[in-house]
Parts: C-alpha cells; sequence; structure tokens
C-alpha cells in the first residue's frame, strides 16, 4: 500500500546525529517567534537572517515529503510525520511508549505553540494526538501490519490546560480486521477528552 | 469564560506589519529543514544562526501562550492559535471562508510538513482541520456565544493526498444550546474524511 525505503541502522543514526539537533533549533524558533515582544528593527533584522538561513538549506534538497524509512528489522523510523518525525520541526515530537502488547501511552510537554483557547489546547490537536497514539497501538498486531482509521469519536469533557500532558490507550477487542481502541488525553487535573476509533488492518 | 484583551484596529494592524513577514518565513524555514539534504557543515553553521536568532527574539517576550484580542468592534483577532494564529508559524494559517449564516469552508495549501503515510495528510490533522471549521461554524449564532466541542465523529473513507485540500461545514440543526454541525474534508479526487459534531453554546 505504501511505499517505504530501506535504511541501514548505520545511515539512520548518522541522518539523526546531522538533523536532530536542527530540528531542535527550528523547534526553540517557533517558540521564539510566537511570544516575542522585540521592535520593528530586530524583528526585521531577525526575519533576513531566518530567509538566509532557510535559502542555505535549499541550496540542496529533496521534492516532496520525507516519508518512512524501514531498518533491516523492519523498524519504521518516521523522518518527516506530523506527530512524532523527528526531522519536522511542526512535531513535538511525540514518543509512543509501548506497555505490552495492548496498550501504550504518551507523555508529551505542549506550550504555547498548540494554544486554541487561552491558555489551552487546541481541541483538534488532542485529537491528533489520540489519532496517533490509537493508530500506534491498533498496528501492534504483526509487523506486517499497519492499521488504517474507520471511525474516531472524540468526546470533550472539559478544555485541556497547556502544560505536561498524557495520553493513554489500549485495545479493547479485534473481529476480523477490525481493531477497537480506546483512549484518552489528560492534563495535570486529570481526562480532559475521550476517543473510541475502529481501525482496519490492512497488510504492508 | 476565556480571558480576552482588547486591542485597537491601528495596534492590530501594527503588530500584524511587525510579526505576519517573520511568522512567513519561519514558515519556510521550517519546510526547507525538512526536506534539506545539505551535508554536515551547512547544517551545523544554519544551526547556529538559528540560535542566535532565537536568542535575539527571546531578548524580549511575553509568558505564556498569545490567547485572543478582541478588537472594538468585538471580532477575535487571534495570534497565536494553533490553526489560524497570525502569529504561529505552525499555523498554514487555516482561513475559514463564511458563507451566509450557516456554512463555511476553508481551501489550504499543505505540504510536506503535514504529513502521516507517505505523500499524505496526517489523519490527527484532517480532524484537525475539521475541529477548527465545525467550531467555528457553531460559533455563527451570536457575536457574544462560542462554541466548546461536545462531541465529534470523523470517518476515514479513503487516505488524504498532500497539496490544495478543502473543508466545508453546515450547522444542520440546533437544540436548545446544542448545535449540530456537519462537514468533509477533501483533496483533488474527492471526499475523504466526512465529520459531525456537536458543540454546545457558551456565553462570551
Amino acid at each position: 500500500m505504501w511505499e517505504f525505503s530501506e535504511l541501514s541502522h548505520e545511515e539512520a543514526a548518522r541522518q539523526r546525529r546531522r538533523y536532530e539537533p536542527l530540528t531542535a533549533s527550528v523547534r526553540e524558533l517557533i517558540d521564539a517567534t510566537l511570544r516575542t515582544e522585540v521592535g520593528d528593527e530586530v524583528v526585521a533584522s531577525v526575519k533576513s537572517e531566518i530567509d538566509a538561513a532557510a535559502g542555505k538549506l535549499r541550496g540542496q534538497q529533496r521534492e516532496g515529503g520525507l516519508g518512512i524509512s524501514l531498518t533491516p528489522d523492519g523498524e519504521p523510523v518516521a523522518w518527516g510525520n506530523l506527530a512524532n518525525g523527528l526531522r519536522n520541526p511542526l512535531a513535538p515530537p511525540l514518543v509512543v511508549q509501548r506497555n505490552g502488547h495492548v496498550k501504550a501511552h504518551v507523555d508529551v510537554e505542549l506550550g504555547a505553540a498548540y494554544e486554541g483557547a487561552p491558555g489551552h489546547l487546541h481541541g483538534g490537536y488532542g485529537a491528533l494526538v489520540l489519532d496517533h497514539l490509537l493508530g500506534d497501538v491498533a498496528s501492534y498486531g504483526s509487523p506486517h501490519t499497519v492499521a488504517a482509521t474507520g471511525t474516531i469519536t472524540y468526546r470533550y469533557q472539559r478544555p485541556t490546560r497547556l502544560g505536561h500532558l498524557r495520553a493513554e490507550a489500549e485495545i479493547q477487542k479485534t473481529e476480523g480486521r477490525k481493531i477497537f481502541v480506546i483512549g484518552h488525553l489528560a492534563d495535570a487535573e486529570g481526562v480532559t477528552v475521550t476517543a473510541e476509533g475502529v481501525f482496519i488492518a490492512l497488510r504492508r
């Protein structure tokens, strides 16, 4: 269904060493850009510096997205993924921690750049975190399976405070190719959003 | 419920002139960072330049998120919002176009930084776009009302190709404080995700 490129462990490690620190710096710049209160002159000079930096990076670049690479073990390495891409400055990144074969969780710190209502997480990003985690859990069944999202329902119990967040998910049952997964997102005061998803198992 | 700051039209215009070009440049940098294939030396020097630029912006900055300002007409100006924030490099930004009182749409170009499966939009971002649009439509009722998301169900019909996307939504009915909104996301080949949401009208 999807095309994957192959990558040795050594090459994957080399690319991480080269590009991860740059990506981390751009994440810092995003936050600094959003919250700065410096005046016209500093803003204009920083803008020129950023344009020059982008020009250097564009000196050699690939067409389109980064896709997913597979190591020789068949482990996927997500480079560009919006949620967990090692090279995507838009990704916090989300790191899914597996707990056995049917459960997993994500701990993540989300700040000003993820705001919707003042001081709170954009409701759509709560959905994105849960979509990503539930999809990951649904794909546990087999290394040759990838789970496509069928339907997900989100129930918003109250707004989610920005800061440290935790999402949890687990497989409830499977019926043929259908995988039923439930989960929730929580802030420091408890659960804020619950999710119920039905995923479809596809051969990779 | 939420706290809003007040802002004159002149001050809002001044802040846009100052910060929007910088934000646009950081959006370009994000894409350049993601897709670059330049070598170790260029990456290291660009990283230093970006760190220096972020340091200058941090010379004066506000605590926490940017929240929402209201102009004297009561029109909200979203500065930091993850979906439509004028000053948020993570926002494409999404621009909601209203069509009368119960319908609206969004046209947006989403590239490599929004990838999930190779060449396709992250499923969670499809939810984010629809969450944002449906919530906006649900808030049309009155300038003193803001709609909080209750429940949203997304049905994924097939993966969404990256590129030009269009989302549409409309209010189906209201029952007391409940507002029922439906919508969909489409790529060049047609509808990819449908959404059904129930929102709760709150006084602003």
